[in-house]
């Protein structure tokens, strides 16, 4: 049980936790604070936080549990501002989609205060933004991925673990290098070939022609380039090495497949678009019921 | 009203067709033919079709309709075998993904008959095949495109656009060549660049660790790879001028969007990403509505 949760950026992230804890009946009060004065104000009117705090300061100030929710690039500013009011029980957490950068901002500005600090990242995005977008059920069949720190006390993991499964998630714990491999490859890489594909053909003068008579296909690939530009900016720089070797690896699939398609090689395109299909249909078998 | 259709390929899109048709009223009898002997007779018992024809000529015999509904790079041998059976009223047509290498191939095999062929694409494609995800509904909405050729009698075209019209669909007319330019960029690329992704993973001694974190926007971005890889080799080498330009535009992109990311350049990726999400949030606003 949360005695007192402060949601740094309620939007869609910090708004579906505070409604679930709510719903959960896990959280006593619940204090706001963020950037967006008309989104905090429908949050609170809305009643998914209690409270407006006038700084991220004053809403950590005696809360027993801090949740970052903001772009990944937002949460070193952010920590410098909070540590002086931190309570020594409380324990911060956060919701960034990249891990390495957000331990090492830890590290920088909490110094020994790191040993609070529990790195997450829940794996439920969305293309909508804001409080508006935030629902209950976000986090339900859901992973988070934890990536616990050398010097942080077990108990206080156990309490983000908790909050999370009292959301309905399922819990998984990693190390902050290998969650931001996998992320590039199955999250980064994607959203960033999407937005890759939208400002191309945006960009032509004929640009109506093409999205005129786009179909269901580019509607489900380009989906997630409706995302939140500056959070995507953050993670795009703060996971850069990753992202730079996948973004290698996917332009050398796309010119291997130039190569069989300019040169008529018929028989290879076949078996590695049957590699591609059968891989799909095996991992939405597998693991698509998870995938709202 | 069409007499007799034939329908050859009984599959997502032929056996919709039929269940269309045969909803509206508008067909007297429909005759199936196709290289599936299982697919044919799952056909048959539901009622998709009320004849399978041992061959493709004997499906045409006597039909005033006849519905081309295989991968493209086998059209040339279907029309070649069908020419001497084809009635002198009838109507051919077809549901090629690609038009340019379809008209070559009725002009090649037909001969003056190609006047009779009226090329056709309904753009309403899913990642299932064969009968069994026919559904009666699956053009209702949707645009299909003709490419008539100038050789064709306008009353053909027009018992074409009639046959669609009675699915629900809407119809509309342009070049072969501005048909292929169009798909290639936004269908064939974005499904070449969802099988890349697929392969790309797939083929890592350790794919089940990124396979397992996908979530729900790797989900919808690479939706399109798990479609039928016959039908895609046939559209890519169909369609290879295109596509390898569409290819070579995107590959630039992503390039452009490597060296931001690799150099830091916030504020260029802010800007190309705050481009595409602002595209791609007025298209779903425009056009996404039809896109079922």
């Amino acid at each position: 049980m949360i005695r007192r949760l402060a949601i740094l950026g309620v939007g869609l992230i910090g708004g579906s936790l505070a409604l679930a804890l709510r719903r959960a009946g896990q959280v006593g009060r619940i204090v706001g604070a963020g950037r967006g004065q008309a989104n905090l104000a429908r949050a609170l009117a809305e009643g998914v936080i209690d409270e407006i705090a006038a700084t991220p300061a004053q809403a950590v100030a005696g809360a027993d549990m801090v949740m970052l929710a903001v772009p990944v690039g937002s949460m070193a500013g952010l920590m410098r501002e909070i540590t002086p009011q931190l309570a020594p029980d409380a324990v911060l957490t956060d919701a960034g989609s990249t891990k390495c950068d957000v331990v090492a901002a830890a590290r920088a500005t909490l110094a020994a205060g790191s040993a609070r600090f529990v790195p997450g990242h829940p794996i439920a995005g969305a293309e909508k933004n804001g409080v508006a977008a935030a629902r209950a059920d976000l986090f339900a069949d859901r992973d988070v991925i934890l990536t616990p720190l050398a010097e942080n006390p077990p108990e206080l993991v156990e309490r983000v673990i908790a909050m999370w499964q009292a959301c309905g998630a399922t819990v998984e714990t990693m190390t902050d290098e290998e969650h931001d491999r996998i992320f590039a490859a199955v999250s980064h890489l994607p959203h960033l070939a999407a937005f890759a594909l939208m400002e191309e053909l945006a960009g032509r003068g004929n640009s109506e022609l093409f999205f005129h008579h786009a179909g269901s296909g580019f509607r489900d690939f380009t989906r997630i380039a409706a995302s939140h530009p500056e959070m995507w900016r953050d993670i795009a720089l703060a996971n850069h090495t990753a992202i730079c070797a996948e973004l290698d690896a996917y332009v050398a699939k796309l010119q291997a497949i130039r190569a069989m398609v300019a040169q008529g090689q018929g028989d290879r395109l076949m078996d590695l678009l049957e590699r591609a299909s059968h891989a799909r249909n095996e991992w939405a078998r597998r693991h698509a019921s998870k995938r709202k």
